[in-house]
């Protein structure tokens, strides 16, 4: 039995949110329907966060409802506050993605609370999911983004990540999600950080979010790997950057992690050429938008055998 | 103490070797002395093939000279066969850089031999060097091609690998370099390879030479660097291509790499901003030739502290 890993797209939202054109509803929920039909189980798909703040996600209710109609898939949101948990309950979404910076400045910055009072927005979140009939209740993800570094402050410390994460599990965090939100990382930190993590937080699944920003993003996948991670997050075509460095590389490329992992005998369940035919839907609906992606140039091996069918060694 | 890691510039032979344009050779030797000068030491600086199969290495003995005036460093070159060596010889380079195929099909097309007559031509090589008088004999590099994969036979056999790594130590190679010319590997074969190899060379220095074709180059190293691996061939600018993949990325970044190491803590001895700062001469005289490189659009990480002034954890 092949290990199974499972890849979570996130571009629909930390892809498209700082670019300024807006994708038709349409083509979001053409993409969302290829990448699931190629084997991508869980898809972040939008962001409950106003519309004149972020008017890419001015169509989060349409996107959400659409998205809940592709069999199988797993539809998550991003949510920045209890209102816009509200909103995903409302609308039915299957997973909420709370997020908050482990560095103290970013969090003050990026949404105007210390990382305690939003450890306490958490808190009232899982309530209002709690309060909610058996059925309608949202799994909550707690994401801790800067976790491996911050434009503001530089370097994190192993503790203050473990703080936050011990926090958002005692809340009640169905998964923790621990991001390197601008791409700071080496192996050697994601190795400290997320087995620290894990040695504290139980049977809670902790996923990676990695960013490519200064090429490190796939090495740090290996290094999750080895620390046991089975859930990834990537942006098919890597789309997506950094508020911090204009024209910097974003979020790690879906299509070269499921290539590194199928090469490596994991089950990830994603049928990689189907899956790099998705690139053309973001192509042909956004062509001002810079794509990523080794694989996609290259093309496959000779000879490859994808690990589904593969014999056993 | 940090532990040493040596990174050698490839990007002259590798990266050049395939790009249509001329590089003029005061260009060449401003890139060699201001990569030495940020503190790589030991530079692969052209192929002493016939000009007329590579007009690019038309300049290989000024360019020698040039490079040996370069204090400190280690001014190497590529040869294909016992002519080149000879070349090597009299022009006085430190390091003669032997190339073959662990691929049969691959050795074949490329310098019309099979596997077995590279070696006992790699044979005749080091028996010229050994008629050298004492402080005329350059060092023997044996480079392994297409050992993590090959564009005509796809996987190659660990044992294959290992077979021609122990008949070119015995024949009389000073170091190996074990190559994934055309970027197929992921890091379960890295390691399986080199733990192979390495457990059969004794002391024998095992380089590892990564191609970024599809991804995978940083996570190979970091693979590689689990094995005890500490000499790295990489490319400024990600140098290169893929003759097989029109478009595809080359040589693995040497900035990206020396990032990866430096935030690592290993001792590479570059000075990542100088660096970066040699990207221009490339941009400069070949403003056509298609530059890579994550560290170089990101910039380095807030207050990030080089290696070497690094207090003790």
């Amino acid at each position: 039995m092949r290990e199974k890993i499972t890849v979570r797209e996130v571009g629909l939202r930390d892809g498209l949110q700082i670019h300024p054109t807006f994708m038709p509803t349409e083509d979001k929920l053409e993409w969302i329907a290829a990448e699931a039909a190629a084997g991508v189980g869980e898809i972040e798909v939008t962001s409950y966060v106003p519309p004149k703040l972020i008017p890419q996600f001015a169509d989060a209710a349409e996107v959400t409802a659409g998205a809940l109609k592709v069999p199988g898939l797993t539809v998550s949101a991003l949510i920045p506050n209890l209102r816009g948990a509200q909103r995903g309950i409302d609308l039915g979404v299957h997973k909420l993605n709370f997020v908050m910076s482990v560095s103290h400045t970013h969090n003050l910055k990026n949404v105007r609370r210390t990382p305690e009072e939003s450890v306490a927005d958490f808190k009232a979140i899982v309530e209002l999911i709690q309060q909610q009939p058996q059925d309608r209740r949202p799994l909550i993800s707690g994401g801790l983004s800067t976790a491996l570094g911050c434009s503001y402050e530089g370097k994190i410390a192993v503790d203050a990540i473990v703080r936050r994460a011990v926090e958002l599990v005692e809340a009640g965090a169905d998964e923790l999600v621990v991001a390197d939100t601008v791409g700071y990382a080496d192996p050697l930190q994601v190795r400290a950080a997320f087995r620290a993590v894990m040695k504290e937080v139980g049977n809670v699944p902790v996923a990676a979010h990695f960013h490519d920003t200064r090429g490190t993003g796939l090495a740090n996948v290996s290094a999750a790997l080895d620390c046991g991670v089975t859930h990834f997050d990537a942006s098919l075509a890597g789309l997506g950057g950094c508020p911090f460095a204009p024209g910097a590389t974003g979020n790690i490329v879906m299509d070269d992690l499921c290539f590194m992992l199928d090469s490596m005998g994991y089950d990830t369940g994603v049928d990689l050429q189907r899956l790099l035919e998705v690139r053309k839907i973001i192509e042909r609906s956004l062509p001002d938008i810079a794509m990523q992606g080794a694989l996609a140039k290259a093309g496959l091996p000779t000879n490859y055998v994808p690990a589904a069918q593969r014999k056993a060694a």
